[in-house]
């Protein structure tokens, strides 16, 4: 267990049983796919920190739910996040040879490999969100509705447009506007579904889910803001991938925008705020707001 | 209408039913994706044969089912079959330049654009089998179940583990009998999730349903030596595509193995038996089984 102060400790926790349950859930064998499966795996348990499972586990918690009906959910979040990142980084798209301090999937399993790894762990997580032996104490209707706020998330209206804006945006002129769309879009989307479909399972009402929404919003962008700062100013061995390439590319970002101290003051503003919309929780959402924190104080 | 048997006949009124519902479930506008939905649609929109959707409907038609209600996930189905096409035309994978006669959508709109579009339409399959406003008449846990037939018929057990052994396969020698899996996953998985959710969907009993999956198993066969048939002797034209491709990649097909005539036996030996498989559902499967003819005697 890492030394630190509770939030790291209460992030700790929650991670471990989000890798246990990773493991659980990652099918480890079948005829004919060795390969695919060992670049799945390979990416997926590649050091990621977990943030989209654990939000969603924090958030079961936070409406007063079990979260051990919320662990199936959190690691169909994090399978798609993974093969997100996994087709962002192919040649055609980003062209990154490392990610996390190790090669990219496609560097190490070669191309159609890596295509058909980011293909299977978004089917996974379908699969495993549907899977007739998991979240049985989960009511069924809940279920759907969790599979459709994951599925328009990750889709053409959520992170695939986003990545799409954001490929659209390289070596051009766009507004501040547009990119807040883009981390809106590309990262903001999941993590907002993160936090819902922990509300959801947890057995939520409609003002605790719309609060976790506005909640996830926030956060979601002041996480993107984070991830930009750390770009420019980050230690590229803590990072484990190159610093200065959103610069390099001449990405949209808020750094490039409004420099760093502006950035850094929106963001800790966006994660006070955020804090608030979790107020009519109460004291059961003590982790997620401790977990904003964390967001805009992490070094990686 | 085209002039023709009864067959193509039926066939023709349920592709019409087909198309107008992709028309209606296609999303056509949201903010900044417009080339990857431009090529989704160019994709999906490109004259596709349809037995997925048409089979999945006449499966809900011979339980006795509304087809109507099972439009969503005959969609859903297609927007599958369409995304793996679009992935496996890659470079990396098939590097295929035409498809039914035009050409591919990485080689139409770019590399990034054809790998988001083939992940939007794979993420859009779940989105509409879930989204709130459709398929209301149908019980919700039969919805769950048609997402996971679904699911693991395109995933890693399914599909893409196909895929993945059709590329170990390219240049290698390998056993009829794993010639046999690549099909059985690769094709025929897809198509018979088809014909079940569509008996789902319907209302179908577990008789029924496994009649259905029986069926299925045969046809999927069928329509994939079929296919490796029209790759050997098709008219390039009518197949808008290269034929004699397979030859020259050293793909394992059945008519490598076994020469034309064999195949063009065993196809028509399975859709026998696949018909043989429906007698439980009585006369309502006659136009299930009218497609299975139509399967073998196709010309494209």
């Amino acid at each position: 267990m890492p030394r630190g102060n509770e939030t790291e400790r209460t992030l700790h926790i929650y991670r471990e049983k989000v890798e246990s349950a990773l493991h659980r859930y990652f099918p480890s064998s079948a005829p004919g796919t060795s390969k695919v499966r060992r670049a799945m795996a390979y990416s997926l348990f590649a050091g990621g920190k977990r943030i989209r499972p654990v939000l969603c586990l924090l958030a079961c918690k936070a409406v007063g739910g079990r979260i051990q009906a919320a662990l199936p959910a959190a690691c169909a979040l994090e399978f798609i996040h993974t093969y997100s990142l996994i087709h962002d980084d192919l040649p055609a798209l980003d062209d990154d040879d490392y990610r996390r301090g190790r090669l990219t999937c496609h560097r190490k399993f070669g191309e159609a490999t890596a295509i058909l790894a980011g293909d299977g762990l978004l089917t996974e997580a379908f699969a495993l969100l549907s899977h007739p032996e998991v979240m049985k104490t989960v009511p069924v209707p809940v279920r759907l509705r969790v599979i459709s706020v994951i599925a328009e998330a990750a889709g053409i209206r959520g992170m695939i447009a986003g990545q799409e804006a954001d490929l659209t945006a390289e070596h051009r002129k766009v507004s501040l506007a547009f990119v807040r769309l883009i981390h809106r879009l590309k990262t903001g989307a999941l993590i907002r579904a993160s936090l819902i479909s922990g509300g959801l399972i947890g057995g939520g009402g409609e003002a605790e889910i719309r609060a976790l929404s506005a909640f996830g919003e926030k956060i979601g962008l002041a996480f993107q803001i984070k991830d930009d700062l750390l770009n420019v100013e980050g230690e590229s061995r803590k990072m484990g991938k190159g610093t200065g390439t959103d610069q390099k590319r001449a990405k949209a970002t808020y750094p490039a925008f409004q420099g760093l101290e502006a950035s850094r003051a929106q963001a800790r503003r966006l994660v006070e705020e955020a804090a608030r919309d979790l107020h009519p929780l109460g004291d059961r959402a003590r982790d997620l707001i401790r977990l904003g924190d964390y967001i805009i104080a992490r070094d990686r």
